[in-house]
C-alpha cells in the first residue's frame, strides 16, 4: 500500500483539510516526517532545507502547543518564523482577514499558518493568495496537521507498518471536533476502520454518510480496538450551553477511568490531542500507563510539520 | 534634483518625522531602498549588514502590517528583532516609557522602533537615549514610514524620475491622520505639490500655512492630479464622537467609487496606506484596477524599512 | 573565600531559588557571567555556546524586561529563544501548567523560563520535568536572577573583590518582595551582613530567623551601609489592600530623597530592582546621581543570565 502511487511531492499549493488529500499524498508527508523524526534526535536538530524562507502565524484562537510546534518546526528547518496572537474580535471577517493576508503576502512571504473560528477560512484565503496556507484549525472543521501526528504515531507504533483494518475508536464531542473529523478523513484514507462513541447529541447527523460505525457506549467494546481516541471536551467552546449535563457524568460513560483502563488491551494505542481535562476525559493514572503516547505524538508533531512546511515551500523543486 | 547635495549617511540620530529630514536625507533613503528593493528579488533575500545587531520594537497600539514590515526588514539585514505588544493603559506616560526605554538601552540594543498613541514622544525618548529610535507612528503626529514608501513607490512607477511638479492628492480625515502629515512634508521636500480634499471638520486648521491646496469636493478634480492617496477613515481613533455623520455619506462625497474611478487618469497612482475600508474610501472594485498600488507600497515597505535600519545603525560607518 | 570550593559546573538541573544554591554555586555563576560581560562589550556580542539549544520562555505575568533580558541572553549564546505571554486567569493552576510544559518539552526544549504568581511553582515543575527550569519570578517567593546581577554589580564595582562584610540595607516592601528574599540569601551567602527596613506590617515576620537585623527608620543608620536596596512598591499586588496609607507618607518615611542622598556615603551603592516609581522610593534627582547604578545592574543582568543558561544547559559538558 504505502509505496505504490509514490509521488515526490504533494501536487497542491496548500495544506487546508485531510479529507481533500489523497492517500499517496498523506503517504509522502508521512515518509518526510519520518526523515526529521530522525533529525529531531541530532545533538543539533537543525538542517538548511528552509533557508531564507519566512512563514508567518496567525493565530485568531489562543494557542501554545500548536503554534510552538510550527515555529521549532520553521527554526528546525532554518527558516525564520514570525508568529502574531490575535483577537479574533478585532479581526473577525473573511475579508478583513483576507486584507491582512494579501499585504503579509506581498512583504515576500513564502507561507502562512492559521487559525481562526471560521470554519473553511482557509479555503477562502487559499485561493487568493499565492503563498501557501496551512490550516492550523478553522472552528470546527478541520485540524490537518494534528490527523496527521496522530496517524505518524500509529505507523510508528506498528513499527512503520500498513494501517489497513487497524480498528480506530474516536471517543467524545465528534461534532465540535476539527481533530476528530480531521482523524476520521486520515485513518480511513489509510485503510483503517473508524468508529465514533459519545453522547447522541455530540455525534455528527452526516456521520453514516461518513462510512463509520456509531456507538452511544464504550464498556463493551474496548477491547476490539487498535486505536482509541479520546477528544477534549471544549467546554470554552459551548460558551455556556453545554449538551454536556455535567463533567462527572461525561466521565462515568465516556471517559478512559482506571477501570475501563483494564479493558483496553495491552497493544492498544490511546490517544487524546491534549490539552488533557484530567479526571474527564482521562483519569490521571492514564497518563502513567505506557499505552498513553501523548507526549509522543507531541515530538512527532513537530517532525510532521517540518514535513509538511518543507513538501508545501518547496513544491516541484524536490 | 535628486543627484545633487547627496550625502552618505543621515546626519541624524533617529527617525522621527518627515518634517525633519532634509531632501537630500529623503533621497539617501531612497536610494538605499532602491539597492534593498533588488536584494528581495533574490532567491534568499538576506544580507549580512545587521549581524550583531539588535532591533527592539515597542508597539503600544495593535500592529500586525507595520510591525510585521519592521520584523523582516531586520532579519533580511541579519540582525535580531525583538518584539513587544503593550497595552496603551499599562504603559501610558512618557516618563515610564522612557524608563522602560532606558532599561532595554541598557541591554545593548542598537535601536528602538516604537509606535505609541502620544504625538512627539519620539522626539521626547530620541533626546534621552543614545540608540536610535525609529517612529512607527506617534498618534495624529507622523509615521515618517509609511511616507517614505508611498515617496518610493511613486518614484519607482515614475520610473526613479524627479517627483518635481508632480500633483498629489491626500483624499479624508486629514486631521487625525499620521500619514498624511508626513506625506504632506515628504512630497512637498521632494518639489511636488499637495492638495487636500475632505470633510471641512476634517482638515486642518492649519493647512493653509502648509503651502497645500484645499478642496471640500473631489468630482470635477481628480482628473488633475498624478498621484492620489485615500485615507482610512479611522473610526477607531474617534471613540464614538464621530464628525462623520455616517460612513455612506462619507463613500458618496469621498470615496474612490467605481464612478470616480474613470475620471482619473490612466497614469495616475492611487495609495491607499490600508486597511482599507472596502465600500467607504475605496469600491472594492478599485481593488483590481492596475492603477491601485497598496500592494506594491506594502513589498516597498520593507525595503525603505531595511535602508531606514541600515542608514541609523551604521551611522558615520557608511 | 571565591577562590576555594570553585567547581566547574552547578551541581543542579534547574534555578529555582538562591536559598537553595551554595556559596560555591554562586561564585561559579559570577566567574562565568564575568567573561560574558566581555563579550557583551565586543562589536558582534554573539558567541555559539548554545547553538542548537532551544529554550522557552513562558510569563504568566506581564514582563518587558526580564523577558527581553532572556531572550537576548539566549540569542547571544546563539541559542534559539521562544516567548509566550499568558494571563494567569486562563493558565492558573500548577497541574495546567505542568501539563503545557510536558507537551513543550516533549518537542525537544531545552530548558524553560517561566514567571508565575504562585509561589514554589518552580519546584513542583521542575521534580516533573527533565530540562531546566529557571525561576524568573513565583508570586512573592524569589526572583534568583535578579538578586544574582545585583551581587554581580556589587562585586564589579568593588573591583572584583570579596563582599565579606559588606553591609547591605533593603529598604521597603520586605514581605511581598521576591527580589528581596532572593537578594537576603544571595548577600548574606556570600559573607555581606544584611539589614532590613520598611513598615512594620511589610517586614516579613520570619525575618529574625534569618539572622537579619531590622530598623523601622532609616534617617540614622544610612551612613553604616555600603549598598542600599530601595525595593519598588509593587501597588498591583496589593489589590487595592495597600497597609502603606499612602506613597506620599511612605516616601516621607523611607524614600530616597534628596535630602537622604546626602546622608548616604559617596562609595555605597545604591540599587532598584525597576521600574522605579519616581517620587516614592527615589526621588527623580537620585537617577543622575552616580551611586545609582540601575541600569548597570540591567547590562549586567544578560551576562548573568547567560551565564546561568550556560551553565544549566551544558550541565557536566563544561
Amino acid at each position: 500500500m504505502e509505496e505504490k502511487g509514490f509521488s515526490k511531492g504533494l501536487a497542491r499549493k496548500d495544506l487546508l483539510s485531510i479529507e481533500q488529500l489523497t492517500t499517496e499524498e498523506i503517504w509522502t508527508i508521512l515518509r518526510t516526517a519520518r526523515s526529521f523524526r530522525e533529525v529531531l534526535e541530532r545533538p543539533i536538530p537543525i538542517v538548511p532545507s528552509l533557508r531564507g524562507k519566512t512563514i508567518v502565524g496567525l493565530f485568531f484562537e489562543p494557542s501554545t502547543r500548536t503554534a510552538l510546534s510550527f515555529a521549532l518546526a520553521t527554526k528546525r528547518l532554518s527558516g525564520d518564523y514570525q508568529s502574531f496572537s490575535l483577537s479574533s474580535s478585532s479581526v473577525a471577517k473573511g475579508e478583513t482577514v483576507l486584507d491582512t493576508l494579501k499585504n503579509i503576502e506581498a512583504m515576500r512571504i513564502d507561507g502562512v499558518v492559521i487559525r481562526h473560528p471560521n470554519p473553511g477560512i482557509g479555503h477562502f484565503l487559499a485561493k487568493r493568495l499565492t503563498c501557501f496556507v496551512i490550516n492550523a484549525g478553522d472552528g470546527a472543521h478541520e485540524h490537518p496537521t494534528q490527523a496527521l501526528l496522530d496517524i505518524y504515531t500509529a505507523w510508528e507504533k506498528n513499527n512503520y507498518k500498513t494501517l489497513e483494518k487497524k480498528k480506530v475508536l474516536i471517543i467524545g464531542d465528534i461534532l465540535n471536533s476539527r481533530v476528530a473529523r480531521s482523524d476520521i478523513y486520515g485513518f480511513s484514507k489509510l485503510g483503517a476502520e473508524v468508529a465514533l462513541a459519545g453522547p447522541p447529541p455530540l455525534l455528527p447527523p452526516e456521520a453514516k454518510t461518513l462510512g463509520v460505525k456509531i456507538y452511544y457506549q464504550i464498556d463493551d467494546i474496548l477491547p476490539e480496538f487498535d486505536i482509541i481516541i479520546a477528544l477534549r471536551i471544549q467546554s470554552e467552546r459551548e460558551k455556556g450551553l453545554s449538551p454536556i449535563p455535567n463533567l462527572r457524568e461525561y466521565r462515568k460513560h465516556y471517559g478512559i477511568t482506571r477501570e475501563r483502563l483494564k479493558r483496553i488491551r495491552d497493544d492498544t494505542l490511546l490517544f487524546h490531542p491534549g490539552p488533557v481535562n484530567w479526571g474527564v476525559e482521562l483519569d490521571f493514572e492514564v497518563s502513567k500507563d505506557i499505552r498513553s503516547t501523548i507526549l509522543g505524538q507531541v515530538k512527532n508533531g513537530v517532525a510532521v510539520r517540518m514535513a509538511v512546511l518543507l513538501l508545501l515551500a518547496k513544491g516541484d523543486e524536490i
